[in-house]
């Protein structure tokens, strides 16, 4: 049944363009089980690949990248890209350690024009090479593919806006699934909705044979202008659009290559900024999948049909069968849990996400109290704000973004929340190391930019009982608090009884050394402790909890005794830095031997995330290894 | 020809109502005079408050605050508003140490629903403050009184599709006034352009009477639903807003009194959110004061028409004054000269900024190579990204912010420019304390936030010349650099020739102690070493220039000594957390004796940009007194 696969005859975009109309439809067939197959393999995202596969063959076939410049919003949705551009040998290695990044990423190949991984950048990025294109009198293409969630950020707006005022050539792609959010958020998601349904795109969409036809006929192919109003007849209700100056088409069928591709050949021939609107289908090719599962390498129904649409990437197999076996709490579970028993008993409590209500667990609180439960779509700033105006009324806003994407809502944090000391509770999620899923995705940065913000008390829980107490005390504080915790499951460290999540706690006893450590970094720490303690070595563990303000009394106890600081938090002015802060304001020229470990000040690579935390030094042996070396240099300080 | 002031009888919007429909032209006129003579006096905005005068009076006498919530977007506007609400006495003190504020401010007074000074936030918490009251069973109004600049910004964009979606009860009033920005920038300007020109607004602004007369009739009173058909009718060409959902009315004149109260009690009764589109004049009654200008109790042709319109605020009288008998280059001069030269010599050079092209002197950039210059509007995610985009194709960008707005740039600034390794040159600006511009303006916390992004050079010039060939450095590193600099003069600091901006500089010589300092710091940290020198206490004085990396030749020669670091910066994460988590990796056990001075962990207060200094510790007096205190230290502990 198995042919041989045309994918194994296609090293670039070159080999793509040998190939005749009628040997696409099956490329798009090998395209979707690749995707599924490694997806399966190596964890990853699967309905937004699929979905654009279609069309991302009819842009490599019609456009000559890397000349033309393709740049993939978010940039999940790549898989196909990436397989089209000479990297299909590879595609193996997708997400793995010195693997294929399941992000466009410039260093890894030309044909990534811009790594994405953020949201809502890629018309601010094309719209940037197309006006630099027309400086160096170049006159390449340039293309902008974004979903319908990413087009809810105000950042897309601001660059649509810039794009309608400059108005260069250029193509900016709507990719509308309705998927990109867990419903449609917003007006906008209504807007297209209603573009969608209204009739005549329907008519159109019956009568895309005609419309083709009337596109191709050699009388126009020269009048550009002529060319333009056929195309502009063809719009339905782009008002919003073509209000902001730019040339709207569709909406189309994103499936329909033939289709497709005639109108992307087209368009390359028009002048000024154009917005195709094309609609496709969620994970479009799966339930061809769930119904012949063998066809397609041993997909297994575990993954099928569980994509989240959200940011979040699937867990490996491997990795879920794991989890299947050992059932255990996650930071998040513990918080959305918590929220919810909380929600019950103080409904001034209102749960807010910036379009990921599953990946923050905040569904949940959803379901439980839907009336006080806001999903903003992808609009980091207006969360953070939104969040502020609920607390000027008196209400305990929560507001749940993953670590990375709160860099997005820093200035409002600061200002309307900070300023105006407001009590809103940020759940930082996906704080530290965030494994395979690109160190765009990584939340390394939130203690040292959260910690110079006045009146913001930053907390860390180690655990998940400590995640339910800490957010029972943060919604107790008349201040702001942001709580950070890891994408990661949350055993239980230390005993049960007598917690109180208002100071740090000291875990283990010891003379020698003191790990003084921030999250669940306690639980390598107790671990490197054991290790040392076979050597004679007797280190003590203390969870700090809190990263700002700092637990002074604790501080001053442990003054006497070489400190090993441990985060999961770039090092540049993180926790370890305010450790030192405080002695050097406190032991002026007395300050203790200190040893800071966290994250080197680089980007880093994907990788598991016990990879990561081998590489970065925070695993239990690296832990004990440094630690043998700070207590040489103190010794040899105290001898010298 | 002066009579007995209304205003002496506001003592909040109550007494307003009281007022006969009459007297309010009168009172507007007494506002407008008390805001020219107190801007004159104490420096401030001009132009945005005085064309939202009658907008003002209108919002105070139909709506009843502060339990109806009034936020005024980026707030500068607020000044009619704030002599409106019972602090017309104090208003002599705005902008001073102690005064009232030139902004909003929630602790100031329970009129202020909502602090501002960074734009486009107003819609996300009046939307928040209207879902609240809905929630908590109340009935008060929310009014989010925005301009057309702030418009621009992506997050306003945000917060309208979320109103659209979730459809409460309030008003957004567009404040367009065509001057927020130098030029109208981007396509939305042109949308509102084109909606105020076009012919049935123009008919319905002669028709006004006739108009007002069809709402007020009471036939159509009781029934909310025909109400709304006919203010809908008023309707031109609100498409953008009307598609987001929103009920849509204008464009109406925002300086006809009747008509806005008219329009303002009748939106009242109306369900959902409506969007108001008032049209108003750039400094309006600026002409009227310019020809009479002894009837405005002595304003100076010197402030008069000389309104930026931007968000820099006016200079007090006084300062001018000085400044104008002491002509200096100030760092901003400096950057946009020495910009310009290079422009001509290196055509890839392009400059960027986000609606600030006077206050960041681009607009020199601009006068000299138009072609190169953007200004994007208040969008400073994408300013950001779009340079990235410029960079991607080889350009060399140079992108010139404010640091307390580059907080809204930040996540782009780490994954659009960092992660991917782009020459984008951030010109930051306004780095430090601002001065009586507001706590919301001072730009404290950059030196934190950038040293925490890996491959970021960031760089501070203490003077004009270095101001210059630090520029110069910047744009020849395969790098980012951010280049922060301060709202002040730039006098010449240190000797001419010979300088390296690529290492630190010795300003001073002195074995006792060294002053480390980061920009301007440097003219205080020599006078402070002057006044220690009288009593045999020699200190050194070095110029950092380089906050990351750090130039570490020199901080190695200097570990033997103690040293007072010295930066406009918050104290977490600043550059002395730098230099201690330097010495804490290469001089572990043996860090020197250091003390950190810079701005306390805490939001500021508005005063001069030398009483701020003072407060903060960092003038000259107060240096030599920390100095003194830590030599006192050190000696005990040598001692000891």
């Amino acid at each position: 049944m198995m042919e041989t696969p045309i994918l194994d005859t296609i090293h670039g975009p070159g080999d793509l363009k040998q190939l005749p109309l009628e040997s696409l439809d099956a490329l798009v067939a090998e395209l979707r089980r690749r995707i599924l197959y490694t997806v399966n393999q190596n964890g990853g995202h699967l309905a937004s690949p699929l979905g654009v596969v279609e069309l991302t063959v009819a842009l490599h076939y019609c456009f000559d990248a890397p000349e033309d410049k393709i740049i993939w919003d978010v940039g999940h949705q790549c898989y196909a890209h990436k397989l089209l551009t000479g990297r299909a040998d590879e595609f193996e290695s997708l997400r793995k350690k010195g693997g294929i990044s399941g992000y466009p990423k410039m260093c890894e190949s030309v044909y990534d024009a811009f790594g994405t991984g953020h949201s809502s950048t890629s018309i601010s990025a094309g719209l940037g090479m197309a006006m630099a294109r027309d400086q160096l009198g170049l006159d390449h293409h340039v293309v902008s593919v974004i979903g319908d969630g990413a087009m809810t950020g105000g950042m897309a707006f601001e660059a649509l806006n810039h794009v309608g005022h400059l108005a260069p050539k250029m193509l900016v792609i709507l990719n509308d699934n309705e998927m990109s959010i867990s419903r449609n958020v917003g007006a906008l998601a209504h807007y297209f909705n209603r573009m969608i349904t209204n009739r005549p795109y329907k008519r159109a969409k019956q009568d895309v044979g005609s419309f083709v036809k009337s596109l191709i006929s050699e009388r126009m192919v020269r009048t550009i202008q002529e060319l333009e109003k056929s195309v502009k007849g063809f719009i339905t209700k782009g008002g919003l659009f073509q209000e902001l100056g730019l040339n709207y088409i569709g909406p189309v069928d994103g499936h329909d290559l033939p289709l497709l591709i005639e109108l992307l050949n087209r368009i390359k021939d028009m002048e000024g900024p154009v917005f195709l609107h094309c609609t496709t289908e969620k994970g479009k090719g799966l339930k061809a999948a769930e119904e012949n599962p063998q066809e397609y390498h041993g997909v297994k129904p575990l993954i099928l049909g569980a994509d989240t649409g959200e940011g979040d990437a699937l867990p490996a197999q491997k990795e879920a069968h794991v989890q299947a076996s050992e059932p255990a709490v996650s930071f998040t579970d513990a918080f959305a849990e918590r929220l919810v028993k909380m929600g019950g008993d103080d409904t001034r409590i209102v749960a807010i996400t910036a379009a990921m209500p599953t990946g923050t667990g905040l569904s949940k609180f959803e379901e439980a109290y839907p009336e006080r439960f806001y999903d903003v779509g992808i609009c980091e700033q207006h969360a953070v704000t939104f969040a502020a105006g609920l607390a000027v009324e008196g209400l305990r806003p929560v507001v749940a973004i993953y670590s990375t994407f709160l860099q997005r809502g820093y200035d409002q944090l600061i200002h309307d929340v900070c300023l105006q000391k407001l009590p809103v509770v940020f759940a930082v999620d996906r704080a530290g190391l965030v494994g395979e899923d690109s160190p765009t995705q990584n939340g390394v940065f939130d203690l040292s930019f959260l910690r110079a913000v006045p009146g913001l008390r930053v907390v860390a829980p180690r655990d998940a009982l400590d995640t339910e107490l800490m957010l029972q005390w943060a919604l107790t504080q008349e201040m702001p608090v942001a709580m950070r915790y890891a994408r990661s499951d949350a055993p239980l460290i230390g005993c049960v009884e007598g917690r109180s999540v208002d100071r740090s706690e000291k875990l283990r006893e010891g003379e020698d050394l003191v790990f003084l450590t921030v999250g669940p970094c306690a639980a390598q720490a107790l671990e490197a402790a054991e290790m040392l303690a076979k050597e004679g070595i007797e280190g003590a563990v203390i969870d700090a909890r809190h990263v700002k303000p700092l637990d002074e009394a604790m501080l001053d106890s442990i003054a006497h005794q070489p400190i090993v600081t441990v985060e999961e938090n770039t090092l540049p002015g993180g926790f370890g830095s305010a450790v030192l802060e405080y002695f050097e304001g406190r032991k002026r020229g007395q300050a203790p031997t200190l040893l800071r470990i966290g994250i080197q000040d680089l980007f880093g690579e994907q990788a598991t995330r016990s990879e990561q935390l081998h590489m970065y030094g925070l695993d239990a042996a690296s832990l004990a290894d440094q630690a043998r070396l700070l207590l040489g240099q103190h010794k040899g300080v105290l001898q010298g």
